[in-house]
């Protein structure tokens, strides 16, 4: 996949936690709808690199249900524009992270406006020519995103160390899992390095890749890149590699798949 | 109940999450507490239109614990005025989902300072002649507040129209289980609307009330209002409808209680 | 223990929750390197009195795992000193809260940058002669920070009295539980006392301890400091003492362990 593809697409994929369902474990719609119009507002802003707001968003039918445990993904892309508003359509995907069975839970269109439209006279960038298709993650992979928030930073605006640690460990979690098929633990995390700082405001894009596998453990690179959306502007901001281990049902360390 | 008599109510409901759980399943007195302070402060903004400082809270004791999954109700009044303090009382029950039954799990009163008390020399407004009385939520209803925090909003200080949307559908959600009293999911979100934005500082009131019920689903028709707490300004800032399905034990759709 | 003996140590324990684990019920590693992170912050902040990054951090290995309902104690210090970094050496311990069993789970080294090393040319202090120890909690206490977030606070940049009766309520749930070895429960909450404003970018430092012993509860002290993380100084900012009372595991009252 060249880079430009990359980031053309905007893909997030998240566990279900307890906090997030019923008593039943099954996921809330409002919290997949919060997912959902996050991912609309990054599309719409990397679309036009301008900031949006949600103005609506369409009817939106659940077609199945999401248990805690399951992985969603999350997609979008952008369908219609307008002179100042536009439409994103964002999919939502559930994926047993054991047996990797995966089907669409539920898909809608949200339509966002630019923020600055008052002052801002020009017209939006029209839409693609052909829409992006919804495709699933490669195989051992996994891209999680963040924006950058006035809580997670320090004094200086700077994402804190701790935060962007968290989401790495979380990106390296779910490649090993995505690609061993079965619960896994961390055994050691390897030197990180945070080459720059990330600021409020910017999206920081993680993305783990299992490289190698050994009996029962694996290995995953991941990397952190900020992105400013308002200017396209990215930059490497940190690298880590940990050793996962693959384990059953019980916690016990069991063979992980081979890679290729 | 007329629109003025439910200004002057704080009324708060929320589920009990595994998070603010001991291993047993039972809410942290701690958590209850944190709720407690914010209804108080809540109610003693929108008292005197003045902003509020917590300085002390008399003996609290917890009569019966609360488990996971149940709904919290919290509500408050002020019951003593001072010069620049006054005694907000706070009470919190505690509701099982499924049957209904209600208990008063503990209450508390809240001494709150006015926090500009050295430079606004104005006497707070005196104590209403008579206590409003602490009364349960009407039938398949649910009014959950949130006041909008820096970390919740977009560079202009707007909240993000997911966080909106993730409150919306919890009153959704509650509302439709208060109705048929047992668990839901939702089947759709028809189309939602944002009619103006909510500011940080802004109170966001959410009521969702059911509107009608078919076999085994419900529509919950939602509101979210804004109000700045120091003027009193309220306005509409969005709209939407959901279609929940009444589930049995096994997550199955099962009929749904009617109306009326 | 003398005043500038706690003074020198940074130790926050904190409780595993639902939402940081797998389905196995397991710990992540991620979130146990966020928790890591913000100790070595502090630790390196309050060595110089100065703000820091994190640059980087060592091979980390997990020797054991953690489960949900653990407790976990983090303790710091500062290893070797350069011209303008330092290294942190941090130690995150499990207990299992029932029979008091304790591990060293994992240990790394955070290399920490001056974050005004471009504008300020002093030297950072040298290392103490001697590692300071790491040393368990004295039995039945418990100690909890927190940093001071924007989004913790009002709009005068004071932390919500509501986050600190959380943070003091959890540092009197687990100081009653390492003193009985059970579950607790929140009986009643005795006056509760905030004497200062605690402002943003302070770190607030919670101290419970079990002061006498009933039948059945345990009366626990609680006492939250400010520290201006910059400046060193410190002042007392709220009071409060809680009833909690020993729980079996079917959750009915039991008789809590003698003192000394």
């Amino acid at each position: 996949m060249t880079q430009s593809a990359q980031l053309g697409e905007i893909r997030h994929v998240d566990l279900v936690q307890p906090n997030q369902a019923n008593h039943l474990g099954s996921y809330f719609g409002g919290a997949a709808m919060a997912q959902m119009d996050k991912i609309a507002s990054l599309v719409a802003a990397r679309h036009a690199r301008r900031p949006f707001v949600t103005a609506s968003c369409d009817r939106i039918d659940f077609r199945a249900p999401v248990f805690v445990g399951n992985l969603i993904e999350l997609t979008g892309r952008v369908n219609l524009v307008g002179r100042t508003s536009l439409v994103v359509d964002v999919e939502l995907s559930a994926e047993d992270m054991t047996t990797g069975e995966r089907h669409i839970c539920t898909q809608g269109g949200f339509t966002m406006v630019a923020q600055d439209r008052k002052t801002n006279p020009a017209r939006l960038p029209p839409a693609p020519d052909r829409l992006i298709d919804f495709a699933a993650s490669p195989a051992g992979s996994a891209r999680v995103l963040e924006l950058v928030f006035p809580g997670d930073t320090n004094s200086l605006g700077q994402l804190l160390g701790g935060n962007a640690m968290s989401l790495m460990g979380k990106a390296a979690q779910i490649a090993a899992s995505r690609h061993t098929r079965s619960q896994v633990g961390m055994a050691a995390s390897n030197k990180i390095d945070f080459i720059a700082s990330t600021l409020e405001g910017e999206l920081l894009d993680v993305t783990g890749q299992v490289v190698s596998v050994g009996r029962t453990s694996m290995r995953v690179a991941v990397r952190a890149d900020a992105e400013n959306l308002m200017s396209g502007e990215r930059r490497l901001v940190g690298e880590a590699e940990y050793v996962m281990v693959a384990l059953d049902e019980a916690g016990r360390p069991t063979p992980a798949r081979p890679l290729g």
